[in-house]
C-alpha cells in the first residue's frame, strides 16, 4: 500500500526492511498485525508498506524521514506489539534502516503501451 | 541465505529491494529463480539474500559495495533473466537501492537464555 504512487516520493526517502521468523503461536498476531499496517499508514511521515509471507515474511515500510522511522518506534500500541511480538509471534527477526539510493519501476501495461506505440 | 551472519558484515554495506508482482506465467520461472539466487550468491561482494512470496513478492540481497551491485545487474546470464522477466514474468516491479545505516536483530533463544540467567 503505498500513499501516493512512489515515483511521487520526495527522496531522499528511508526503508525499513523487517525480516521475520514466526513462531507457531498464532494468538492474537493477525489482528495486531492489521491494527499495526493501519496505524502506521496513518503517522507523519509515512509513505508507503509492503508484505509478503512464506517460508519467511518480509515488510519494508518507507518513510519521509529517520525521525518518522523514530517516532513510529516509539508509538505506544506499537511498543506494546514489538513486545508482544518478542514473546510470542517471533521465532526471530532483523531489521535495517535504510536510506534508498535509486528506485526503479516496471510496469508490463506501460511497456505494452510503449511496444504498440 | 546468508554468506556469514549479519551481525558479522562490514559496515556499511547496501541492500537491493525487488518488490513484485506476477504475471500468471510461470513457465521457466522457478529455475530461473532458483538459478538466479544461487547465480547472486556467488558475485564478489555478495552478503545475503531473502524471499518471500504471498500476494506479492519481496526479494532483499546485500552487497558490500554498489559496485557490486552494479556488476551483479550487468552479468550477462541476469541480463537475460530480466529480459524474460519484463517479458513474461512480471505484472508489475520496483526495485529500491538503499544504504544500511543501522541493524538490529532479535532471536528468541537468546533472550531465553538471558532470561534464565
Amino acid at each position: 500500500m503505498h500513499l501516493i504512487p512512489m515515483d511521487q516520493w520526495p527522496k531522499p526517502y528511508y526503508a525499513v526492511i523487517f525480516t521475520s521468523k514466526r513462531t507457531s503461536l498464532d494468538e492474537g498476531y493477525g489482528e495486531m498485525a492489521t491494527k499495526m499496517e493501519e496505524l502506521s499508514s496513518r503517522q507523519d511521515g509515512f509513505l508507503g508498506i509492503e508484505s509478503a509471507r512464506s517460508e519467511i515474511g518480509i515488510t519494508v515500510s518507507y518513510w519521509k524521514t529517520l525521525e518518522a522511522i523514530r517516532n513510529w518506534k516509539e508509538n505506544s500500541e506499537h511498543t506494546i506489539a514489538q513486545k508482544l511480538g518478542k514473546k510470542m509471534w517471533y521465532e526471530w527477526y532483523h531489521m535495517s534502516i535504510c536510506k534508498v539510493e535509486r528506485a526503479y519501476e516496471f510496469h508490463l501495461d506501460a511497456e505494452n503501451e510503449k511496444r504498440k506505440n
